[in-house]
């Protein structure tokens, strides 16, 4: 990647001599910016842009440039990559539209893209794309006019829409952020985000990473990255809905992707995520403070009725306030008289017009070690007070440095001033409460999730009877079905995940001659039936032989009058489990990040509130721990109602061997354990249910 | 209230001549700015501001004042407002503080102002405030400096706060929103922000009503009047959570009122709820446009990435993606020939740099009958294109009133230019896709509820026994207890609520000679434990006279190992009630809003997931149907997971009937009908527990 950003030298091809078309005005954009590098242009007519020399064909280039920006129609494209490649340029960006994001399926022209890079060993972004921008020595391949920016920017983005990293550019430029490294990468179709944050992750001039993503191409080995990054990554996913899904589609070829398990594994990986353009800015703002290390907030204010909606907005996000000590409270006593101002959190400055008192006071709650954060609420009107709070913004930016604690100033003033201040100083400010206490909750919960994610601990070894899974897949593979219960069970199982103890029969003869401990469960045994209580094909807490008989017969005549008639495999039949709270253990192959395991309670938990916890696999004993900890339905688990405390250690155990088998045994596409019957702390779960489907469906 | 909005004079006390004092700069700004009614001032030195005389007495005033503004330190108000009293002034704002807002409890100033009131006849507002501000006469009674506003604005504002109410007009002036009458209601000792509001609902010069409130005066009378208001409400309400409470308590002396009955009783009168300035100004914005009749909407956009995020944000919303007619894409066809455009919603503008050519294709997209709103993504760099976004926005403007629908514009472009085109045009512009959508929803919503409420249907009758429930009140009075439970359903009974069929016994003797249709229930009654369960005391599914002998001595038992002992006051046997959904019906009387009813699912549903629905009494029909819609848990009474359809006719009755019993009898401070099963469609629902408070509780 290096050579994206620090070219010595470009051709922008499809750059016209005279027309002022895009090729053109990224030519005139690093001439007119300061790019250092030499730079030239390819078209059909030779002649001159702003001193750099257009050449009628990329062979006449009088040297190999590091980089080629194609920006000609999408049909001419192959071409000038074959004779780039002739050329020896090792760096192509691809901005010309008219790929994939216009057809669906497979492109014929972004396959001959793919095969020429190939045979001349080419890296590139694009197509569909608007390049990099390297901040610092002013190099820009963008094709709509660009701003020069300051040197010096440590945020890098990559983007998957130009027109996004635009306004992201512009919302960074409005709040005095000063980018450094930029990649808008387009329909991806080689290099992708995964390329460019190893790059970011490794670059020393980069202190944060900002992404836009309508989809991943490598998700996998994206939270890979990010779980080993100390820098914050903040990333906007979009397409959450399958609304977006078609539209999306044809915007950037995003493939796309379960929210949920966005959500899930971004939490693991302590990823930032940002609804929306506000979101991800102030994210932005507040992650380049220092961190919230707890939840423990000050609060000072201009005015009361602020106050109010301040402490509201603490309350949302779980913050607390901390009870000023006596010896605080003497101290500001110290610093102004007040008559009727009371000294407690929030406290209410709105007496006070001396902006080094707010100085004062500010530093003491900092000072005390109860205080992890800071809300400052200012109000002022421009006219009077906007040079005071540029010095108090800046004296602030100090104190949070040496304090090495956040401060989120909210700033209630005329628009335009908020506007100045916000692009003009370097401390961020934040337009009301709510948004600055939710900045906060930002910077708390990246906190927490890198925390936990770095001491997430080990993982459990939990070995994989390979051969076991093996001998029923090849099972089902020959007579084209699906494993039926039994061999369910067995699969987890062969992760050595007990079930309750059953017996397979073929019928009720069979089932007399078992010595069986009643009452039991029985449960029909088909290829053709894989929800069974959908036909009537369980039956519970049956109590001695004659009954088990009877529900057998029933059970046989009611598949009797299902068109097509499906198979009987068998009967299982089960001890019934103890007591307990009904929850579930799944997973599946994600298409986009692999391996992910799911838990939560089953039945109305599941399917009408949807509560799950969704993780990448594998977990550790942490990350199980911290799926059951995130359900809404925990309070349960933990014996509200009058239950019993639910026995969560077991219940993790069987979430981390479910994510160790899917690691183990990619050739599992899915796998259900519902329900789990999970009992009182220290006796366990009981597991009475299954259901596998291996990759190859029959 | 007309005269705290037009008076004809004004005297400010406290108005000092010499220092530029609060009452000084309230005396300038009425003369500054244009107020053409007569203004005086009263403070200890006789003197002049700006040519506004000041007096050194009240009575030395040369006429009576319309109103008369008391800015003196608190212990001398009381003084003060007798002499106006003797005077003859009718109608006092009291902007100074150090009342009860510093206190706890009822304050002594402040009884001596209702007495001095009372005994003159005088209306007052504050204190604690800044007053009111009418633009159209140019009055203002704020103490700080305040700038002049174009008359003519039709946008009401009431706030408890001055604070928030500066900050609410900054925003105003910000958005190009012109205010008409403002009032800062503080304490609200005697005025309070129901008589604002029925004053402004009722001026013909005010089209929306917009209030900050940190608690409600007369919470009632507040619902009442949004009841019947044909204009727009748009209110935050802060001081939302416990931690809050204190604050609030000390700011404005706000009555804390949960939060869940405010939304509740909100949804139920449509009135609009802010949660913060950002989401406040919004509403504003999109409510002074058409309102979205339903949720179908096009999307037009300049960028592929916006679209992606507004169509997201669409999903979030609930809105859908009309199709576009072939018709229309004929039409979009012939307006503009493109080359890769799909045509499809949302439609891509990204190849077009003529506005006329958005102005036309966003006309054939409001012209579509099945569109009910248009979001548009304008992105633009003003340097070239900040004329033509102005003419555009004309356009839109004038498009929104011709085919009477919202377009929500989204503005991607620098901040001063956003804030400047914000500032300067009157039609409103958001900052990303997602505010503009949720402002849409906004307005979808409001008609959606406007709608349900002014089509709520009427209220069936349904008769209250008031002597039964007296008899029972009385009883209870006597014995100094609660109801006990035969009492507590006898309560209900006089709802015309039946229950199951029981009888109450006093012994397991008793009991084998009644006639019973096992199996059955046995309940102990005891006016020590209102919680049965909780003692033991209730057993289910008794199969027959031995059992419920037994169970009745082991309750007896039970409750003799308790200290103290509690009494026993009998046995309830009831009939077992078939299955159903196990819900509840409740309500109580709220301090804030009175009468209130309470529905949802119980157990779980309650107490983890705090699912319920909350109404103020009594409900219709419909909205009593509208409750169990709003349900998290409604698709398990449409029949989730394979069961039956639940009878939600006989549900919402018992919601009406509880409602009207509340309204009915306001003695009774809470009742809690739980469970109530509700069985299969058609089948009704089975009372079977009951708990009553009277207000006076023992």
């Amino acid at each position: 990647m290096e050579k994206f950003f620090y070219p010595r030298s470009m051709v922008v091809i499809g750059a016209s001599v005279k027309k002022m078309n895009l090729g053109h005005i990224i030519v005139l954009n690093n001439r007119n910016n300061g790019y250092e590098g030499n730079i030239y242009g390819v078209s059909r007519e030779e002649g001159d842009i702003a001193g750099a020399h257009v050449y009628d064909s990329v062979d006449k280039l009088p040297e190999v440039p590091d980089v080629a920006i194609i920006i000609s129609p999408a049909q001419t494209v192959p071409d000038f990559m074959e004779a780039c490649g002739k050329k020896g340029i090792k760096h192509i960006v691809i901005e010309s539209g008219g790929f994939s994001e216009y057809s669906e399926g497979q492109n014929i022209l972004e396959e001959k893209l793919l095969e020429i890079a190939d045979r001349y060993n080419i890296r590139f972004i694009g197509p569909n794309c608007i390049g990099t921008v390297n901040f610092d020595i002013k190099m820009m391949m963008p094709f709509g006019f660009f701003p020069l920016t300051p040197a010096g920017g440590r945020v890098g983005m990559i983007v998957q829409s130009g027109g996004i990293g635009g306004s992201y550019l512009k919302e960074f430029g409005d709040n005095a952020i000063i980018p450094g490294k930029f990649a808008a990468i387009g329909n991806k179709l080689q290099i992708d985000e995964v390329d460019v944050l190893d790059y970011m992750i490794k670059d020393e001039k980069t202190d944060i990473v900002t992404i836009y993503l309508e989809g991943f191409k490598r998700g996998r080995a994206f939270l890979d990255l990010a779980l080993q990054s100390d820098k914050p990554l903040i990333v906007q996913k979009s397409n959450r809905y399958d609304l977006t899904a078609k539209i999306a589609q044809s915007h950037t070829t995003a493939l796309s992707v379960n929210d949920a398990v966005v959500d899930g594994c971004f939490r693991q990986a302590a990823v930032i995520r940002a609804e929306d353009d506000i979101d991800f800015i102030n994210a932005v703002k507040i992650i380049r403070l220092p961190l919230m290390k707890s939840r423990r907030v000050a609060v000072l204010s201009r005015s009361g009725g602020h106050a109010v909606l301040t402490v509201d907005a603490c309350a949302k996000f779980g913050f607390s306030l901390v009870d000023f000590p006596p010896a605080f409270i003497e101290t500001v006593k110290t610093i102004y008289h007040t008559r009727v101002i009371a000294h407690q959190n929030p406290l209410d400055l709105g007496e006070i017009f001396d902006y080094t008192i707010f100085t004062k006071i500010l530093e003491e709650a900092l000072k005390l070690p109860d205080v992890d954060g800071v809300l400052f609420n200012h109000l002022y009107v421009s006219t009077y007070e906007a040079e005071m709070s540029r010095d108090f913004l800046g004296n602030i930016g100090r104190l949070v440095q040496q304090y090495k604690k956040p401060v989120a100033i909210t700033m209630v003033t005329d628009a335009n001033e908020l506007v100045n201040i916000s692009k003009n100083q370097g401390y961020p400010v934040f337009a009301t409460p709510l948004s600055a206490a939710k900045a906060l909750d930002v910077s708390a919960t990246y906190y927490e999730e890198k925390t936990a994610r770095d001491a997430k601990g080990i993982y459990v070894p939990s070995p994989v009877d390979m051969a076991a899974i093996e001998k029923i897949k090849k099972r089902c593979a020959t007579e084209k079905r699906i494993p039926l219960t039994d061999e369910a069970l067995q699969i987890s199982g062969a992760a050595g995940i007990g079930c309750v103890a059953g017996v397979t029969v073929k019928s009720a003869e069979e089932a007399k001659k078992c010595k069986l401990a009643f009452p039991v469960a029985v449960k029909l045994l088909s290829r053709d039936a894989s929800h069974k209580s959908d036909v009537g094909g369980v039956r519970l807490k049956i109590q001695n032989h004659k009954k088990l008989a009877e529900a057998i017969s029933e059970m046989k005549k009611a598949f009797k009058n299902i068109t097509p008639r499906p198979t009987i495999d068998g009967f299982l039949i089960q001890e019934m489990a103890a007591e307990g709270v009904e929850c579930f253990v799944g997973g599946r192959q994600d298409p986009v990040f692999g391996p992910i395991v799911i838990a939560g309670l089953g039945g109305i938990f599941l399917e009408v509130f949807k509560d799950t916890s969704i993780r990448f696999a594998p977990v550790t004993k942490n990350e199980a721990m911290d799926m059951i900890k995130q359900l809404k339905a925990y309070p349960i688990l933990q014996g509200a109602r009058g239950k019993m405390t639910a026995d969560m250690d077991a219940f993790s155990d069987i979430i981390c061997r479910i994510s160790q088998l899917l690691t183990a045994a990619p050739d599992i596409a899915e796998i259900d354990l519902n329900p789990v019957i999970v009992h009182e702390k220290g006796k366990g779960v009981s597991i009475v249910d299954s259901r596998v489907f291996f990759k190859s469906r029959v």
